[in-house]
């Protein structure tokens, strides 16, 4: 039985919070969860894979920063940047697929799609900034950060007086190149797409694309994604196997099951996390309201055995 | 007459050599250059671009030596970086395409893939490093690094006393993904692939790809792109409109038609530049050696004129 199935990798599933972010270190992480996706591929899967870019494109933006400081090499903006990381990531998974499924004698094409994701100039989120990126800057350094490049700063945090760019984050209207995706992945070759969440474009009054200053949430891009092409399965890989009521209580419990009347529930009962759990719930509801028969949100490591992680379906 | 062409496109036409490489110079540059495309596509071509890569990763690796000293970044590694150009690279190149297209009114798909070639790992271009990348280093800190990374520095020039990278430069042997460039190019879409000579790699013992720290040149990686997919012609666009014989003297002569048999005496003769015309003059014969009908060494702004360039056929 054919199916079809888009995963979102985690950032954390190619660095983790606590490394430095080496190549060794990122090959080991991606291989341990590629890995996994075997399992899948053996049930008969056709897949397309999506991943995150956090610590890498945050690197690269470091980068950045200090080419021009010691160098002055010019700074590229965020769009050019998160391409640059779909490059980099996107190779390193599919040297690393290719592997895993040449050690297991499987004969799969893989290709890894430089994607475009096309939002809306009027979408609310450029009213307001909310994804941090790149380094912490003085107040000094950040007002005149401000000033040559009309970035804008927000305060890291109360303790200290340290500022970080903020970015507006909108939401994924269209994914480019999907036709192209689609016909690849039903015709059985892996497809690696939409890194990142894609690199945010906006067509203009006269239909052209222009680039963006911004960071599309990478659960939703590949939630329209996997709802663009038909997708039956949506896997969202993070670092816990399970959604949890009362998350971090004594009182925390596995939800296996999960449908749309539950899950607006628990997010009228603030059970989410707004920057972890519940973009993730968010997107995963998203696309089996879209038409999509289940999503899953678990962690890689669970993907070998049949009845894993928390499945949501509409009712 | 539907035709298939590989246009591979210098790296200057990105970034200019008096340029720092702002991404406003790299997208004037860049439009300017895609643009006398289509004129191709209105004659009905199907056609792959390839693009140089030289200033972009020379400005990534610099980068990543800032990021090293200044934030403590672990540096990645040559291939990472070369992956990474290719996605900023193509997606530039991708947008100012599509962009275009709208303009002009015709419908076509663009798209961009991420590309490894495979190299030999007993090519003797690994017994003697010849490409030079990066940055210039004193002799002290050039030995630091070699002892640091194992990388391999040879002299800049007899006149001073700095020091630069050589990494291995060997030829392409199997373009990845070529079943599906092929593919995609024969229905009509416009595919952005082999960027930067591909991102190198080579089949251990094992059969396992394995990343190399190497740059293939972009024009044999086009060449074989081009013969390997099937194309009819291979575009080889460079700054200057024509190859000359005894270029650079008072008896300059354009050569507007050359076959293997004149080539072969040419560069017997030493007249093209090793570093420039001779790596470009290879890769045009090899294709129409591999049974291509022509190739076109020329600048982007003769596109328009449907006889123009150096035309190199075998015979």
């Amino acid at each position: 039985m054919e199916k079809l199935a888009v995963i979102a990798l985690g950032g954390n599933a190619i660095t983790r919070g606590d490394e430095k972010g080496t190549i060794e270190e990122q090959y080991k992480n991606s291989s341990d969860t590629i890995r996994n996706l075997i399992y899948l591929i053996k049930d008969g899967y056709n897949l397309v894979l999506s991943h995150g870019n956090g610590p890498q494109v945050g690197n690269i933006l470091l980068r950045n920063d200090a080419g021009e400081e010691i160098y002055d090499i010019p700074q590229m903006p965020l769009d050019i940047c998160v391409a640059d990381s779909q490059g980099g990531i996107g190779y390193m998974l599919e040297k690393m697929l290719r592997n895993i499924l040449k050690e297991e004698g499987i004969d799969r094409e893989v290709v890894t799609i430089v994607t475009q994701v096309v939002v809306s100039k009027d979408d609310p989120a450029f009213e307001n900034y909310t994804k941090r990126v790149g380094k912490l800057y003085s107040k000094e350094r950040a007002d005149e950060m401000a000033a040559k490049k009309g970035w804008v700063f927000k305060a890291n945090s109360k303790n200290d007086d340290k500022w970080r760019r903020v970015v507006p984050s909108p939401e994924p209207k269209e994914i480019m190149n999907e036709r192209i995706i689609k016909d690849l992945v039903n015709s059985g070759v892996i497809v690696i797409a939409s890194g990142g969440g894609g690199i945010p474009v906006y067509y203009d009054e006269k239909g052209m694309l222009q680039a963006l200053e911004a960071v599309i949430d990478k659960d939703a891009a590949s939630s329209l994604l996997a709802s663009r092409i038909g997708a039956d399965e949506f896997y969202i890989l993070t670092d816990v196997p399970y959604v949890y009521a009362n998350y971090g209580t004594p009182q925390q419990k596995i939800m296996e099951f999960l449908n749309k009347e539950k899950i607006t529930q628990m997010i009228d009962k603030g059970e989410f996390g707004e920057g972890s759990m519940l973009p993730k719930i968010k997107s995963a509801l998203r696309f089996v309201e879209n038409g999509g028969q289940k999503s899953v949100i678990t962690e890689a490591s669970k993907l070998e055995d049949r009845k894993f992680g928390s499945r949501i379906t509409l009712n």
